[in-house]
């Protein structure tokens, strides 16, 4: 690990993600993902291979674990300089230079200058300006406040970017659910599959993952519950596949012939159990 | 029963609601409740007293139901005089005319004589006209398909005759979601809490249960999913007390004075289970 040591800035670590041997450049006080970013990767659908676009891609976790499921190249679009850096270091870090593109830029005017994309991701700031306390410094309140851009900026982006047919898929607060339909529709992309996350199994959801297709006809499938914890406070079996990159029952689910199996000793040894 | 039995016709049954020694009649070729619309009537938010419309009563099982929470006087709009027919003999039946008013009348046109309702219930036709088989006689037909009316028929009918503020409840399927959503907010009916109910837990939802209020501010609460058989197949505990009436956690579950508790053997027995 000594010459990845060069890549790391003051306060940043390297992370585990536990999954085919990525790892990541984090920061406490800039930016962490969270299992949110995590869930998306797993739950959107990506085609095999073609061009994929990632919004607001804060450190690039997503466009990472995407890489574990996809050959396609995924442009990987961030607002803020000091993520999209982090993000950058991550790709050469992880020899991923030859399939992400982490692009500076701002979702509003981001335009592909290669046509349109098969596929959109994106894990956008949850709270509406104005809600929720802002003690964090700039970086993280640009992660979690609309102060870049508003919900349906984020929308609008990407119904700009896709292709007729192909799919966007979201992260997303269930308090937002009537505004990220409505925005969607109204945006022409329909909504056809959704699945709430809830922390247990009698707890309220916490996070709604939707996928939409550009012109699709209405009809959603309402996915089975992700329940996060058992009742004795551990993981559920399915939450930890998602973490060691097993869900392999998510549709668009395609592991790449040029990618290694998981190893290391920490994820070898989850992977015995589930 | 011997003088319950005159109020049948011919290929009618009286059936135990299974709670408060209800019964209700019921006719496999006419008309027969569903989970749907008990599930419904325990998670529909209703006011201790005042008065509550139930659009597509059919045999009146809502409205009956309903009783057992609330003690405002509930008016049954059910278009098939066949079923309004029915719904009245067993409000009849139960000693709950004083409470329940069976109206033949189509929604489209109902407007209420003594001013908005405090809330609205429904448990619409699911299908839209032209999918799906159908091969039942006319009052089944009507009671799958959007025969009568449209689902915007249905959330504008609600919309007109609730007051603001007041609450609206609905089941439906969940490949609608998008729809009933976006129909609400067409309406001014905003999504307050919803809930998808799950025959298993590792199986996609084939209902969702929405409340929206008239007039609301926009933040809904997505509640625990329902599931409605354990991994051994029998009943949850939660389902069991959705069909006994004891899901007493239920937002605005009233048990009126009035009324005795549960009694019978049946019912009393499986009562002591849960």
């Amino acid at each position: 690990m000594a010459a990845n040591d060069q890549l790391l800035q003051p306060g940043e670590r390297l992370d585990d993600l536990l999954t085919h041997q990525l790892y990541i450049i984090q920061s406490p006080e800039v930016f962490s993902f969270s299992l949110d970013a995590v869930l998306l990767a797993r739950f959107a659908g990506v085609p095999p291979r073609g061009r994929i676009l990632d919004l607001c891609a804060g450190n690039g976790v997503i466009p990472m674990l995407l890489t574990t499921r996809t050959d396609a190249t995924i442009d990987a679009v961030e607002i803020q300089p000091r993520l999209a850096d982090m993000a950058e270091r991550s790709v050469k870090l992880n020899g991923l230079s030859g399939k992400i593109r982490v692009v500076e830029a701002d979702l509003r005017e981001w335009k592909p200058e290669d046509g349109l994309y098969d596929a959109v991701t994106v894990n956008p700031p949850y709270l509406p300006l104005g809600s929720g306390e802002r003690k964090e410094n700039i970086h993280q309140a640009m992660a979690r406040h609309e102060i870049g851009c508003t919900l349906e900026d984020v929308v609008a982006a990407c119904a700009r970017n896709v292709k007729a047919g192909g799919r966007v898929s979201m992260v997303h607060r269930p308090s937002r659910t009537a505004d990220l339909i409505d925005l969607m529709r109204r945006y022409r992309i329909e909504p056809k599959r959704i699945r709430f996350v809830h922390p247990r199994r009698e707890s309220e959801a916490n996070m709604i993952l939707i996928e939409g297709t550009l012109g699709g006809k209405p009809e959603a499938r309402l996915l089975p519950p992700l329940i996060v914890y058992e009742e004795d406070g551990e993981y559920t079996p399915e939450l930890l596949a998602v973490f060691y990159g097993q869900a392999a029952e998510l549709p668009g689910f395609v592991r790449p012939n040029g990618r290694a199996p998981v190893a290391g000793a920490r994820s070898g040894e989850k992977e015995g159990k589930t």
